[in-house]
């Protein structure tokens, strides 16, 4: 609650806006409002838990309870990591894809996929407090599930992502990521691929390429980075502490990663969730795979990224109807208070 | 949480896509996690209150705390509304908008306009619970605000919206409604546009006139009606009772509406937030003016209206990486529940 103290008075300030050179897209960067990167650290309790759960259908001995498996990790003995299909689908694979209209209330059958990858036997081990093998695992499973929803006839867009925590949106405190692979193309991901091609047009050059180079040449946004991968803070990030990972060579799909791009992922994902739960007090969080079209050939244009964005705020009445952000956080105080962060 | 039982078989079932004929976007209607519409209504304890404390801003003898006003309702006499500057105003009017350009990183100064609308004195009177004269003064207050914004120097795109509770993203308990003027016009509003644009093109008609008269004429996802403004829960919503708007006479811009339109709209407007008062127990809502640009002539393809989104999930990853959206309840379903709600 404010405090009729707090609006003593109107004092002039220089709030900024700052536009995106990749989507096009402007933030407000609130100077105003902008609080210290430590007081974004959550203040409520540390998750309880206990490892094993006998009503978690994700738990060893619950097997059953899970609609699959597509395929678990090792593929000999007890499984570390498990890929199912979703009991909750959003889209189910069993029934054929078939478009009509009715005027113009367009609409299609829920065609596609949408599976579940357990990452853990453990109930309570979050993802950023695994072991770098346990990280490999999950970077493989992903990388699988990718690899099977994009070749799969009629999926246009594959999406791996995670839920954690409740303001993140998930309802299982098991540890999991989700893939799910659409029929259709996101009319947003057009619009970015659009603002793309219009870079490369303009420049000779993939705009995504050229951000990591003068974000790199920058410095001051920088977050981590081994010799494949670069995380840090965009420019114009969106929210406080919303982070991206690019591979630092180019490839336009999340399938193109090699054996050693998935060991240079492993390592700087480890290294950036646990950067993020020891600094910011395991935050609630959303990571999403954005890749290229599900078929797509190698496009010049277009490069594949991870999006991690902390839920420290909420999107309100300006975002919902602007489509535009308003971030409290100062990117380039957010970047060097993770990168301070021995974690 | 979900219990073993829950996951014991994969049935068959049948999910359903269906395309925004305005904006083009795809939502998957997830009937299978379809939830009955009275299972949506809020089930925390009501906003206890009082009708006026000392230490709230917007109570009247705190006037001196709040920057302004920019106007009151009525003009003579105690205030019933007041428009003041936003304290902690995301942009500000007192310096000069430029652009400016290090490779790349492109900026701007945050010039512009955040302005706070107080809807009434009454500290615990949320707009829902306004009388109809209430309504008016907040119809009127907003319509006097955007014109204001509107027509100052720079200002692209001007949207006034309202952030009731705090899965809304609200900081301050006293009703209010906000409007900010922007510098720049926003990507995701402009790709509306070109949407729009696009079916003027190839139909001749404005989408937003054509949608409204196609809606009227299925009727299934009508909540109410006037001869100014139709309100529906639009056929390929991408909530939980989503909610639209319209005005049924083509107006691009909100600044059109004219004296018969504010008072149509301020009962429309009265009827729609009551039922979802009483329907689903005083949720959490977004409300939006969605606009043409500023400074805009009258546009033949574009229409403005009002956007209301109650706050009955999380946008989680799918949705922050694709931008569709997964909505667990049938509009038709949602929207007979409303039309029975008398209130």
């Amino acid at each position: 609650m404010l405090r009729p103290d707090d609006f003593i008075a109107w004092r002039g300030y220089m709030p900024e806006l700052r536009q995106n050179m990749a989507t096009g897209e402007w933030v407000v960067i609130a100077t105003e409002r902008a609080r210290r990167p430590e007081e974004f650290a959550s203040k409520r309790e540390p998750r309880a838990s206990s490892p094993h759960r006998d009503d978690c259908p994700f738990c060893p001995g619950n097997e059953r309870f899970t609609p699959g498996p597509v395929f678990s990790l090792p593929t000999t003995g007890p499984w570390e990591v498990r890929a199912v299909t979703n009991k909750f689908a959003a889209l189910v694979p069993d029934i054929p894809l078939r478009r009509s209209c009715d005027g113009h209330f367009r609409k299609a059958t829920g065609y596609g996929f949408h599976q579940v990858i357990i990452e853990t036997p453990r109930h309570d081990l979050p993802l950023a407090l695994q072991e770098p093998a346990g990280f490999d695992r999950v970077v493989e499973a992903w990388h699988r599930s990718y690899a099977l929803l994009a070749a799969a006839p009629g999926v246009e867009f594959v999406i791996p992502f995670k839920n954690h925590g409740e303001a993140a949106g998930t309802s299982l405190e098991h540890p999991h990521s989700q893939i799910i692979g659409l029929p259709i193309f996101p009319g947003h991901i057009r619009g970015r691929m659009e603002e793309a091609i219009r870079f490369y047009d303009a420049e000779g050059e993939c705009v995504f390429c050229a951000m990591v180079r003068m974000e790199r040449q920058a410095g001051a946004r920088i977050v981590a980075e081994n010799d494949r991968f670069t995380a840090f803070i965009p420019y114009a990030a969106f929210s406080p502490f919303h982070l991206w990972i690019f591979p630092r060579v180019h490839q336009s799909t999340f399938r193109e990663l090699d054996d050693g791009g998935k060991a240079g992922l492993s390592t700087i994902l480890r290294t950036v969730l646990r950067k993020l739960h020891a600094g910011l007090g395991d935050p609630d969080y959303n990571l999403m795979v954005r890749s290229g079209p599900a078929d797509a050939p190698r496009l010049k244009y277009f490069h594949w990224y991870i999006s991690i964005v902390p839920r420290l705020g909420k999107a309100a009445g300006f975002e919902l109807g602007s489509g535009m952000y308003i971030n409290t956080a100062l990117p380039e105080e957010s970047a060097a208070y993770l990168r301070a962060v021995t974690a």
